[in-house]
């Protein structure tokens, strides 16, 4: 009666339920998993909580899952986005996939000055952000946004939303965190750092906060997990 | 004169210090850096801080550096260890990586009754802790100690240095961070937690503290930023 296995639908959950599998599912499911009919799996959608499910069809290309019972309700994660400049393929997922863990709840590639970095396959990215959101016990996935550039960022930002970022020039300095309630977006740089242009653009607006993340340097997905963490634990859902 | 290149050296850095280059360094700043006679590089050893170094001979195998002058003193980590349940390879290369950035003093693999990992090869991951710290600006390099198992770790305790574990059986709690002063170890459990037994074993004794990190699970490489994120906040030096 243990079900272990979390699974991420794009399909209402609820009593009774009927719930279709695609291929890819139904090849994780009954190939990978060795699952069969009346196997037990979670469902979450990122709307309706987590659901016990028992597999009533199982084929090579479909199979058909029934709801059972809700196990856990939508836990939806504090407001607070994670905003950052892609790097290497590889991590850049590892920063989505952690921002997802961290319960950010919405993730933004910003292309900076120094983001040397091509296309963002968004498609992609947010695969890994609904893996990550299986894997953690989340019952919600961030979205990952269209890739938007630094200046046209700012210039249309929301301002109710203020912005952490956070600045290697502040390297060492002592950092008390001014951080008020209320919505945040969390802004990480690109390897190399911004350009001195986009920091002084940064520290001019009024709805920004720079902080240090200590007196090394840390790489960008490293970067993302620790702003996170303090912002989780001084106004998120980790206090 | 840009010295951008740094690199790990086994030998004593000083005024006039001529240092020799093995066959890996060599290929790395000739062949890979393209490099030549007169070009600039900063060296570290993990005890003599950081030295502006130039380049006085490029061979194929070998070469040799001649320092110039100290651009940065040693600075020491705050004296925090990172006890972790080793994982999948590439994972476990990123929890020595993550600690290392972090600053991290000390880096001891520990075996856990969930811990399914073979055998720690520890050559790899000092590699990796060396490769960490030439990235992230570090004049340190914390040494991975020899695996230890868990029973054998606890029992043998140093009780002068507290242990700040992370349960994932408190995800939700609120946690007020206890924490003093003086030398500490974060314990980061395997995918799958603690045994009961082993989380019993912890909240018994008297030198350890629990927090949580939030309501999500953490995959252990994430578990392990945000651990120490708090402990360098809070104690470290970072503040």
């Amino acid at each position: 009666m243990n079900a272990k296995i979390r699974l991420y639908v794009e399909h209402p959950l609820g009593v009774g339920q009927s719930v279709p599998l695609d291929k890819g599912q139904a090849h994780y499911l009954f190939g990978v998993m060795r699952q069969s009919v009346g196997g037990q799996v979670l469902l979450f959608n990122g709307t309706d909580g987590e659901w016990r499910a028992e597999i009533a069809h199982a084929g090579k290309r479909a199979g058909t899952l029934h709801c059972v019972e809700q196990t856990r309700p939508l836990q939806m994660p504090p407001d607070v986005w994670l905003l950052f400049a892609p790097i290497k393929k590889a991590r850049t997922d590892f920063i989505v996939e952690k921002a997802a863990e961290m319960g950010a709840a919405r993730i933004v590639p910003v292309m900076t000055e120094f983001t040397n970095s091509g296309r963002v396959q968004r498609d992609r990215l947010q695969a890994h952000a609904v893996e990550a959101a299986e894997q953690c016990g989340g019952t919600f996935v961030p979205e990952v946004a269209e890739a938007v550039k630094f200046d046209r960022l700012l210039d249309g930002w929301d301002t109710s939303r203020k912005i952490m970022f956070c600045d290697e020039a502040l390297a060492g300095a002592t950092s008390e965190l001014p951080m008020q309630p209320g919505p945040w977006a969390i802004l990480i740089g690109p390897e190399g750092g911004f350009s001195d242009r986009e920091r002084g653009k940064l520290h001019r607006a009024e709805f920004t906060d720079a902080v240090t993340l200590g007196p090394r340097i840390l790489r960008a997905d490293t970067a993302a997990v620790a702003a996170l963490t303090i912002w989780q634990q001084k106004l998120g859902d980790w206090g």
